[in-house]
């Protein structure tokens, strides 16, 4: 395995970001490149997931890994260490979110020529991350239960844009008032067309249906 | 109980956010209101805690309540109706966090005059709000147990920013890989003047210890 690189990015220079996640999102498809962007709230388990879900990928696919954080070095070494997959470590300076620049230098860092799929986990945020295209050609987010039920009436824009919805640590269903088909009643009523999916992935529950969506998206590169 | 208003917040003009929150707490602190700004990630507990809170602190205090959201009108509503204290639901139109200028507006239609304590709910993010001043005399935030210990680390600027963390959910202490005391050195590792009081609003534990808190903060009115 490669050490793991840590790169600090730097502010997009672009003024049009949505010709430059375009762009970008060409440049992949030409590469054979799927990019998938995921968020989350802080905590909702997106990096245990990833590598429950690339461990059950890795078989098929070449996949990298981008992790995004404000200030931590843990993450990336973490998903390298657990997948053996190429990973890096992508410092924002301070910004809330990813936009198309920023993931194109954390491409390159990476080197995403030969890989099938890249998974960038985005800064932990339900609100700006959605407001940025990255140029992924998937948005995924991760709602965990513990954050209640009730997060698609109030952050409705991540909701629109992703999908797939996982709805993570189903495990701790008994313990907390989350009622998981009201919930994913709001999220198909921001979103009619988004997938929803239970997963705990600390216990695996739901991971083969996880692994399925993506097995059949992957393959036919579907742009949703 | 008057009917509870939602107001459409105008991002603010003022170029310089930081005079204009150091207006604000002065006319705040004219009147004798104490400002109290309170963060935390989406679902960390934050309406839950402050209805708690605030039926403890209304018998010796008058206490007003904005509630901010990206597009929701649920949380003003229930801290009215179970602690019968004024209240206002601010919307951001799609914006991450509020500035001064933004809660300025939030006061003028709560009618701040009379008041001695205003807690202010901001939009649920650990990142974009703690880079804004809104005014507030003090700043505190809410980690829950289910997001993991590792949040100072990677969130740093909240944790440096607020006086008081609040860590709620505790009854989930069982159910979750979390290490109190591991969590609470990387907090005061970010910031060695703050409080740290575990609490589970939902049950009870701990919150005679915050309420003692804040009767010890406002009537020193002490600026954190």
């Amino acid at each position: 395995m490669e050490k793991v690189k840590t790169i600090l990015l730097n502010k997009g220079i672009f003024s049009d970001n949505n010709a430059e996640a375009d762009k970008l999102r060409q440049n992949l498809e030409k590469e054979g490149v799927f990019l998938i962007n995921v968020m989350s709230s802080p905590g909702a388990g997106k990096t245990t997931t990833l590598i429950s879900l690339i461990n059950r990928l890795k078989t098929r696919f070449n996949v990298g890994v981008m992790e995004a954080d404000i200030d931590y070095d843990i993450d990336a070494v973490r998903v390298a260490e657990k997948t053996g997959c190429k990973s890096v470590q992508l410092h924002t300076g301070g910004m809330c979110h990813l936009d198309a620049s920023m993931t194109r230098q954390g491409l390159e860092e990476l080197g995403y020529k030969g890989l099938d799929i890249v998974f960038l986990e985005n800064v932990g945020n339900l609100v700006c991350p959605a407001e940025f295209d990255t140029g992924a050609h998937l948005e995924i987010m991760i709602l965990s239960v513990p954050e209640g039920d009730d997060k698609p009436l109030k952050y409705p824009l991540v909701f629109q844009k992703c999908g797939l919805v996982i709805i993570n640590k189903c495990d701790a269903l008994p313990y907390f008032d989350f009622d998981f088909e009201e919930c994913k009643r709001r999220i198909l009523n921001r979103n009619p067309k988004a997938t929803v999916i239970p997963v705990s992935a600390k216990r695996g529950d739901g991971m083969e249906e996880l692994e399925n969506y993506f097995i059949k998206k992957i393959n036919g590169k579907e742009k949703t």
